[in-house]
């Protein structure tokens, strides 16, 4: 969103836990700040050194440290590619739960402490319920060695679960364990055309009730955002015809000929329906990718004309595309929108996982301008608040929304939250609130 | 397990979340120990006013306030009873992500503040993915409402998680919000028997490959435990023969005709690798319950001569049984078990979640006795620290295992929770160290 610039004069790379532990305690004895960072690939600007920060990169930290293949069981340094985790599963017949656009470049670390969600969350579950273990050392340079292999272990108080979301403010997460799943035989992908959100919603419970325990994904795409994918990438689009709301649908299975049954017999009753206006099932594993495409492409498409605001909220199903229509029409209302350059929004589109009640709302501009963002903010926030929303399903805080907190938490929890944070980090300076940022 | 009398002068039964706070803030101020009490279910002594407290019994707070039949969102009262939920799901087409023999009395609340596992784990994860808010009271009566109905919100702590597992030690659970899948339409159910424990493990690792999605359970049951729930109740066994080992295998799916014809390749398949000596699947739902019979019953059964150890504990899957074997050898190199009534032990039995790595380790006795006490104690709790395992991987702490909490945390692990003890409940004399009984 080239919202952040960072500045620093140092960057370290600690090859070990240990290293880790004496930076920490380094930089705690004498007040240096410090900003841990992944892949870099979060979105809300938490891994940038925006003041003055020490950079605490781990990327050096990129070992598999241990792997059970009779439990799925896997302990790895935080600093492995999510990517190149998942190819090591891979050959071992195992799948990372958890996938995400940016899986080429974001650590796994990074994935734990954000408490990344992504595309499989449906089937997968939170990273709450997958993580056993963690390896964290505290801003003093105490080393927290939780990183169990066990799947059950009721004895105290499960303090990894503070770490996991908490973007590196109460501590730098070094290494996890995971339980990971068997990865299905087979996947298939369907894509279809739907006349309006009220038949997305309809397609959505058909098909939890029929696909059920294969259903991995159900991705919504507005016909906003599969126009700026074909304008971007010239390719033919999956269906003939125009349709207001475009959804993706995955099944996994270990069985593909029942799977092939069941997204069938799905397909034929929701057209019977007439829930679905038009639908096409992938044949082979190309057409699996380039159906895909057109849901991961969405991000990187709509910032081809300058620039994008993004927000990536959480709002009860019912409610989540209004948000998307009301902030056009605001755009429309304030005469910001429109084809020529004098305009600068080019278009405000939304798509997202069905499945999680996750949309992603993109204001695709052609130029950064206060102009626009005065009319996106605090709109958007407030209009969340009132639904009892989240401002950050995914994403989590960082810099960018470090301050609107509030549209989310009441004042009771904030309150808690800083008590946590003191309790674990007493020396930073209390205009740091939470600390989200890094 | 007769361990516990409780004694109290005072029992309170509050009916809303303000009265909890009121009950807490009066005995706070005033200095008076409480216990909270679910269903009285539990098997630590968390629950049991082992000292003079008063208890607080949350029996009268058991409405549903919510449920969303798109998402499957439920938010309930902290003292609605399991079965009593499950049933208001089942009319409406989904299941609660949990269920244990207790159902029919243990509470919903005081199965998330134990972090219960139970029967279906393997399929439906752990508490801590599925519960996406609480509502819980402070010791000094401060409400903390985070009651989100939201599947994704990455901003800030995810407080909730603490008071998951922490048995009421920093906080009473008035309501949850939990995340409740769908209902499968079918239900199968397999039950067979084998030779050796490296075949179950082979079992395990094939019934996850081919039936991977629609499995729902993998229970062990050694042939001990299947003679005793014989004994007692007098029924036909499943199989003919007998068998070192039984599994019991359940499948959950949206299609029964294709789970029927996947457990049936299954059953081949093992029969015919020569993993599984011989297997029956259960033709109705009759049928369903009776082989569920077979692993429900040894719990009760057990306790058939008198009275039982119980040992529930999780071991890295290969050493998992050998803890019953040794704890065998043990009592019978010591002359503590036969079949006389001058011997105290009836038998050593293990059985369990195999898809957890979860053994219940029981030792049946017809007296409870010092002399067997001395020689499982610290035994039992030695093998499993070696093993690094868990002590306790679903009953929690409560009083029963406060003292050997260190044989499954680090003194460092457990220096950090006895922070997180003062930050919520300062008032507590230390003696109560993290506060586990209740």
């Amino acid at each position: 969103m080239r919202k952040y610039r960072g500045h620093a004069k140092l960057v370290l790379k600690p090859g070990s836990t240990k290293e880790v532990s004496k930076i920490l305690k380094y930089c705690n004895d004498n007040m240096l700040a410090v900003v841990p960072q992944g892949g870099n690939s979060g979105l809300v600007g938490g891994s940038v050194p925006v003041f003055d920060e020490i950079v605490i990169n781990m990327s050096r930290m990129n070992n598999i440290r241990f792997f059970d293949e009779v439990s799925g069981t896997l302990v790895a340094d935080a600093g492995c590619i999510l990517e190149v985790t998942d190819h090591y599963l891979a050959e071992r017949g195992y799948i990372f739960p958890l996938d995400l656009g940016a899986k080429g470049s974001c650590h796994i670390g990074g994935n734990v402490a954000t408490n990344a969600g992504g595309l499989r969350l449906l089937r997968y579950g939170s990273l709450h319920g997958s993580v056993l273990g963690i390896e964290a050392v505290l801003p003093d340079g105490t080393i927290v060695d939780d990183l169990s292999k066990l799947r059950k272990n009721n004895t105290g108080y499960d303090l990894k679960q503070l770490f996991i979301g908490a973007e590196g403010t109460i501590g730098i997460i070094t290494g996890i364990s995971i339980l990971c799943p068997q990865r299905s035989k087979a996947v298939n992908v369907a894509y279809f055309g739907l006349e309006s959100f009220e038949k997305v919603q309809a397609a959505f419970r058909e098909a939890k009730s029929q696909l059920s325990e294969i259903l991995s994904a159900f991705e919504l795409m507005d016909s906003g955002s599969q126009d700026f994918v074909a304008a971007v990438t010239k390719n033919k689009r999956p269906l003939e015809g125009e349709h207001p709301f475009y959804c993706l649908i995955e099944t996994s299975g270990s069985n593909s000929e029942h799977d092939n049954e069941k997204l069938e017999k799905f397909l034929e009753s929701v057209m019977e329906k007439d829930i679905v206006s038009d639908g096409v099932v992938a044949q082979d594993e190309t057409q699996v990718r380039s159906l895909w495409a057109w849901r991961e492409g969405v991000s990187e498409c709509s910032g081809h004309w300058g620039g994008v605001y993004k927000y990536d909220v959480s709002i009860p199903l019912q409610d989540m595309y209004k948000l998307v229509e009301e902030t056009r029409a605001r755009m429309d209302a304030a005469g910001l929108m429109g084809s020529g350059s004098s305009h600068p929004v080019v278009g405000v589109i939304g798509y997202g996982h069905m499945g999680d009640a996750n949309i992603h709302l993109n204001v695709a501009v052609r130029r950064y301008d206060k102009v626009v963002e005065k009319e996106l903010e605090p709109f958007v926030y407030e209009w969340i608040k009132e639904r009892n929303g989240s401002i950050s399903a995914e994403h989590g805080l960082g810099l960018a929304k470090k301050n609107y907190i509030g549209y989310s938490r009441s004042e009771a929890m904030i309150g808690l939250m800083k008590q946590i944070k003191r309790l674990y980090d007493p020396v930073s300076p209390p205009s740091f609130s939470l600390g989200f940022e890094g």
